[in-house]
């Protein structure tokens, strides 16, 4: 049996820590949400639509807030993520959440209305800082998106994102542990995890 | 005869500059791209939906970029500006750039399809700094939504924008000085050459 590792998700979004908690808890981890004097980190984004480049970004700068406070030997996780949209140069990528607060759902069935090319990817790159090392993963969800909205379990565009490998029904359709299974940022972590871990395990 | 002031724009965007400029030289400024080892500035954009507080960053950022450079006493100016429309919460708003090169004019159109509501405001907010003092200005121009695509003069969503103080033209159908007497950019750029000239003047 491993002994436990705290991690600290630096992150505002109480879904992600709902979902990373799902995926991790089972696999020995115990998530919390890193907070400095009571609140999440609040990060600088640089211009880019690389979530690879805004997760390393976020990482460096979680160590900064961190250094010389209580959590400086935590093991800390970022994480970026969002929908792209391939027909629509990858729009709303990594402004998912503020399209999703704004035009939302509904905005992006509108945008494809009539529209056969539907093909969406889910990405979500998180990144594990533990004693000096950086582990990292990029998770994919392919599938495609939805012509109406279906569901309300998940979050953001799960009513609207179909996964390839599923039958039909849209992440808002589905429970958490069978998106879990599913998801960008299932495999993501399951794969972070595995690196964690090592090859002798 | 005011003697000519060299405004440096810390700006990637050419549209800007060209609009900077014919709105700027009439008033006896000459503009030009700020331009640090042949390359526009690259700013790092903090998470936040006002534009005040991306012109005050880009501002910060720029004077240290030229800190020790051939351009430490130059007046450097910088602006941000979006397209924000009511009924959507604002959207594009501060992520219009990126909206306009993905979804493009067409997605905005489709978005908001048999909606009445096509209110929306043209937003630019500009700083100068000069000498140690810094100048700020809001300007704003008010409109509608197109129901269709007109017009292709200006840039990003100027051909279905019709301001409200016009003729039911779009930007996009006006040669570009008239849309300068009545665009946001416009606006906020002659404020600011006036608060520049001071009262006397």
């Amino acid at each position: 049996m491993l002994k436990e590792l705290k991690i600290l998700f630096a992150t505002s979004n109480q879904n992600k820590i709902k979902e990373a908690r799902a995926i991790l808890q089972p696999l020995g981890y115990s998530v919390q949400q890193l907070l400095i004097e009571g609140a999440p980190p609040d990060f600088v984004e640089p211009q880019t639509e690389d979530i690879k480049i805004i997760s390393s970004s976020k990482v460096e700068q979680s160590l900064e807030m961190i250094s010389g406070t209580e959590f400086s030997d935590f093991s800390i996780l970022v994480e970026d993520s969002g929908l792209f949209i391939n027909n629509l140069g990858g729009f709303p990528g990594v402004y998912s959440s503020y399209v999703q607060k704004t035009i939302g759902n509904d905005g992006i069935i509108r945008i494809l209305e009539g529209n056969n090319n539907r093909q969406a990817e889910y990405r979500a790159y998180t990144i594990l800082y533990q004693n000096g090392k950086y582990f990292d993963s990029l998770g994919i969800c392919s599938g495609k998106i939805s012509t109406e909205i279906r569901g309300s379990s998940g979050f953001g565009f799960d009513p609207i994102f179909i996964p390839d490998l599923g039958d039909g029904r849209t992440f808002g359709e589905m429970s958490q542990s069978e998106k879990d299974s599913k998801s960008h940022r299932g495999k993501s972590l399951r794969i972070l995890s595995d690196e964690l871990r090592g090859p002798s395990e």
